[in-house]
């Protein structure tokens, strides 16, 4: 989350596998490289705004599957900092993802966040 | 927390000993029983009204004592969020645990919270 | 941090080395002698307000240096809780850490911490 705070897009998405799926609420990408570029497109308009953005990952539980996946669950919160502004605290989500062990690293298969307030949890 | 914040109160009062005592401010609550209970009644409070809470925990640091048990100490931030509103940072704590091994897992003898603005440090 | 919200700069100050660098936005205090004095300042004006400051380090990487520095890089935020107020979430901040080992214990040689919507990150 680091790399997406930071406008370092590509890297971040590819965090992902390939064929790695990001859902948010009830919308979905598909594909890293689709997840790369709407990644890009909320940084820049954040950039354009002149706001930072910082994600606090936290309360983290990881539980191994049968199958050599992990299944990281945390709380995520969304910071938003405009220039010369004030900290708003935009969004508490929960951030369930599925791992996988892919060339000594591993890379999010599926991340399905919810966010408070807006989707079921 | 995470249980707490699931609605799982019963759960959540497992985590402390039977005779745990749970500590907010000047008043206490005695055994997972009454602690199970007051944060039954809490939670149905928080559901009826559709506020999720997120309970956060940082900054930890863990002391062992004498004796096999451990104090860990931390900060907590209480956040609540309203079906289709913000997020609200309700409340800043210090959480003082005394925990004890028991039947293979760590169980809460006693907490302590202490609320920033309201309790004495 | 936890030294620092608790009002113990001096104990605080000591967490850096002697020649130690705290570096704020375009400002800088050296030396652990003078960081500790300018602590106590701050420390006193919020307490002599009432006001309790929380600060919380998450989303922590160390990257080993070849020199037997470590090199930690975190996000810090900061609260403020005034007696009987809400709780303002005041700054969102990365702390970009120099620690060197010395009498056993990782101790600060330089600080550098850049204010979300504030400094040039």
């Amino acid at each position: 989350m680091q790399l997406l705070d930071a406008g370092s897009t590509d890297e971040w998405a590819a965090t992902f596998t390939e064929d790695g799926v990001f859902e948010v609420g009830d919308s979905a990408v598909h594909g890293s490289e689709d997840i790369a570029r709407a990644a890009r497109k909320v940084a820049d308009e954040f950039a354009a705004a002149g706001v930072q953005r910082r994600h606090w990952i936290g309360m983290l539980t990881v539980t191994p599957g049968g199958d050599g996946e992990l299944t990281a669950r945390s709380y995520a919160l969304v910071l938003e900092i405009p220039t010369g502004g004030e900290v708003v605290v935009r969004r508490s989500t929960v951030c369930t993802d599925r791992l996988v062990s892919s060339g000594g690293q591993w890379r999010v298969k599926h991340r399905r966040v919810t966010r408070d307030g807006l989707d079921p949890a």
